[in-house]
């Protein structure tokens, strides 16, 4: 049994850390910080707690005993992490930001999106992004992990297998996705309004969004050489979930397109190749750390579309990095996160 | 280990119990039947369960087949359970009904709701009524467990510390009543559609639906005599819940009517009185098996307003039929049903 | 044509009412007033709006200008109508308040409800209720007019016809009512956000919500004696809407109970008495200014159930408002409110 | 005054016919035809027309009495209007049918993508393409117009400006569509059900839709060649609404993009271009015939993408068949279509 914190725990990404570790037999939450709420106990914030956290209450962050800690999950705004993590990893504590702060390895690729300096880039050589499917053996051994963001993780998981393998057009690829409200957050945005969010649909962001570094980065990786990257997002009348609708052309012929998946994602727990012709459903992964994808060839044309479904709280934010802990500390990777999804 | 079988699995109330029984760490699901849909994989038909129960598929009913397993859960419309319980429980196979077939005590009542014969009045005797917060006892030797009512459920357990005690006009109560649309089922009905159900709200059976004798017949036990009761449903813009707001007026002075409520309940694993003052919310328990209850008694006066709130396909179906399978079976009684509710 | 102004136009019911107007031929939109979004047009922050109001803007409100006007809407927090109303009344202006400011007719009643003293009691007496229904010919010649309340609107007009006709007990009157969010207003209030008010039902202010006074005033004057009210308020996850539902018992025999509430409302133009058996649906009235009712007796009982639905921001609000100016003006009382309801 | 019919009133279609031409001072409706609900009161069908046709109920189809009168409506499935509209012509009547019968020129692409032989393939010379955008002239003088389906109407409206002025490769034209459930039409089907479609998003018909050839031959036209396209419709959890996200790659140099779509749609009256930098919701166009579209050139780079959003059911069915019928029988285009979108 490991103790571990969790710096600014109010979000959707804290309580969804929360709900997901109560299943977790090897995890003890021993400390949660809100400078906001402290005093607050977690089940009167959150009454879906109830029953599982009911002496855990909000406290002041406290470097001193977080360092204390086995691990601590950051679920803050960006620039927090940036602060804090040098000194718990000094004091032996292992840090996982599920914040943009140790994503993007080029510092001023970071300051130029999020307007503000770098503030610890003499920890981005070791921070370690933490996409399992990518760099499970990096993150088993990692001090500092970036936990990948919601859009990312759905779409470099759908793009993976066909830019490993140099089959596609990587100057040219198109990601058009869908996200429920909660990816922004649970700050009180007219916006986010159930008045004004409820039955529409929009685009946002269309002419350049932060997770467009990051997934460039991502793909980039995959493929050994700069991509061309169109990434549209779209915020959907729903509470959680992301539907990314991937687009790219052949170069080449890919065989069996199905097969190539499957057996790219063949031991992986959380990736789930679903039938040719399927159209999976951002439902079907509610409340789960799993990635759902489906391959489409339109009309037998040299164009592609990959559909990927993720729970944008669970594999895209608060899961991921559950998974990510459950390798850090060489617990089996889907401790805590095999129940099924809620549905309907 | 046992083994169970799942009549009628492709409703609502048969996927919940699969995604439930796959937490459960003593109970195997060895069969699930469905006349339409023989042959299909469960995970086909529900792509939440991929992964959970690859290789279970809808099968013919047999009644030779179910009658060798340990017990048998019923997710079919009523009359169902009428012809084939007795043939099971003659096999030793233990059946949990979570139809309306055997909650009401006298067959005539029944018969007159349902608008046909009842087909199986010689088993009414041995029936237990599946509320453990009343009946845990007698359901813990049952051989065939009629699981209560979604509005039952919610309806029982809020009026339950008044009627005990004796403390209201038992004449005139008033459940007002507001479900979630999987209340009407995964039928294909125009009136569910998300195009008529969504964005709206109605009332429904203003002058009459089955629940009230269902109802009446509880609410009589705990009083010990007849009660006067109006109960008026709504159809509600959201998958799951049931909101209870229960009117009754007191005769006799209560007292701390907060302690009584928690005193009541204070041993019940999935009763949660909440705190003095608050509002429990449907999606405070969605997905799990807890009753969230609170009370108010608005400017002092002599009327008491009960909230309670239950997921109605869980404590309000498939949650409270595994709470009894657990208590048939001496398995702890919160055995698979302990995780917290995804919330948001 | 007579020139219009509304203060505090941003927010739902200020919107509404231009969305209103935008259709009704004898008035004109000559100002509209915001401290916080002076200078941007209407039809930027509105984007319905685009095409009708081209060049109308938010201006800082100006009661010089404002008095020049025929008439002039306060669609703003409580507390604003009663420091301007006055100079405007004394420069010839009307007023159409659709605040609490003027809806009781009790000074101290109001400053205990609202927590702060009343600001305008010298034109307490003056003022008008704005429910059509009751009191037209007040109305027509007004110099003020409160326009009711969004709840009171639903629950007086669904009682009027068992009050004034002395059918019911009035000291345990029940109305159980439904709401949808834009009740909450535009503010950013998190608990109005769609990813905690959206999939859930809780009721709110169980103990005592502002309406409950207003409803009771209004009542009362039906019966012509107090009247003991129980009001609870639920939130409910759709746009638009509001679901009373009425219960009552009653104390002589009725007679033909459908035939009374069709003979009191037959030359309403915005009250439609469904036929018997009906549950109206909210959906039914959304974006117009009707009130649909259906009365139902349970088992034919004593108890009576009427069911009361409204669209909270038209008949609940700006549509009354303008049926208000209409009879104010002597314009025909349906002029700009008589498109049907958008359905599905 | 015209006097019209509809035929197969009872879908949403047919419903918002009636809500539209209700507000239509030169149209009345004399006929609504139903096999199915032949002798129900449109009124007691749609709530929301009480008050509005309260005498108007659903007949058989009678071709004679259809043939009486100026013009009819099909709002039927596919095949209808092919037996039908011939024997409506020779009679004189004029036939706007919002069907899919007459929108490909080919007869044998239309038996290819409908699985059923063209049943009048001797009118396609005569039917004229409903999109005014496009051709006005012809809709001016036609008896028979084929209203365009609603993926097609927001894609081409999106696309038209660039394709008209040559300014991208129309090889790889990408258009990735989401639309409200009312797409799916009135009928009970279990993937329209709240339950089913609520809280959840997925594309669906991936591999070819029956919208695809139709897309393709109008954008053909604007090109004066055959161009590529990909196109994926997703299901998106609102009642009402498109949102078409369409991509390209420019060939030339575009000039100043946003002055090319102003101008293009300068004259338009349903078609609003939102100034640059704009994201349009669906809702600012529910219930109203209005495209609104926003053009995005992210990073400065040689991909457009084209928001364009419409209400299905309005300028991508119904309302754009009024818009036809105003044009047909010389009437201000916008008759009847002016009032401004409900929102929130």
């Amino acid at each position: 049994m490991i103790k571990v914190g969790i710096v600014g725990g109010t979000g959707y990404t804290g309580v969804e850390l929360l709900r997901l570790l109560a299943q977790h037999p090897q995890v003890s939450v021993a400390m949660i910080t809100s400078r906001s709420e402290a005093g607050v106990k977690v089940s009167d914030m959150y009454p879906n707690l109830r029953g599982h956290y009911d002496t855990l209450a909000f406290s002041e962050p406290d470097a001193d005993q977080l360092g204390s800690l086995d691990a601590v999950f950051f679920a803050t705004p960006h620039g927090v992490a940036h602060a804090l993590a040098g000194e718990l990893l000094n004091k032996g504590t292992r840090v996982i930001d599920l914040s943009a702060d140790f994503r993007l390895r080029d510092a001023d690729e970071w300051a130029a999106w999020y307007a503000q300096p770098h503030g610890a880039p003499e920890l981005l050589d070791e921070a370690v992004y933490g996409l399992p499917e990518l760099y499970r053996e990096r993150i088993k051994t990692a001090r500092l992990v970036a936990v990948p963001g919601c859009y990312p993780t759905a779409v470099q998981l759908g793009y993976l297998p066909l830019l490993e393998a140099g089959l596609v057009d990587t100057g040219r690829l198109i990601a058009d996705c869908k996200s429920g409200v909660t990816g922004a957050g649970r700050g009180a945005k007219v916006g986010s309004l159930l008045a004004e969010a409820g039955e529409s649909m929009k685009a946002y962001g269309a002419s350049g969004h932060r997770h467009l570094p990051e997934i460039r980065q991502g793909l980039g990786d995959m493929h050994s050489a700069p991509v061309g990257l169109t990434f549209v997002p779209h915020l959907t009348p729903m509470i959680r979930g992301i539907h990314a609708t991937l687009y790219s052309q052949l170069t080449v012929d890919p065989g069996d397109l199905q097969a190539r998946f499957e057996q790219r994602y063949a031991n992986e727990p959380f990736v789930d190749v679903m039938p040719a012709g399927s159209h999976p459903e951002t439902r079907s992964v509610k409340g789960i750390n799993t990635c759902r994808i489906a391959i489409h060839r339109p009309e037998n044309s040299d164009t592609i579309v990959v559909l990927s479904v993720i729970d944008n709280l669970v594999k895209g934010a608060s899961g991921q990095a559950i998974q990510n802990l459950n390798l850090m500390f060489g617990f089996d990777e889907t401790t805590g996160l095999s129940a099924p999804a809620v549905m309907p």
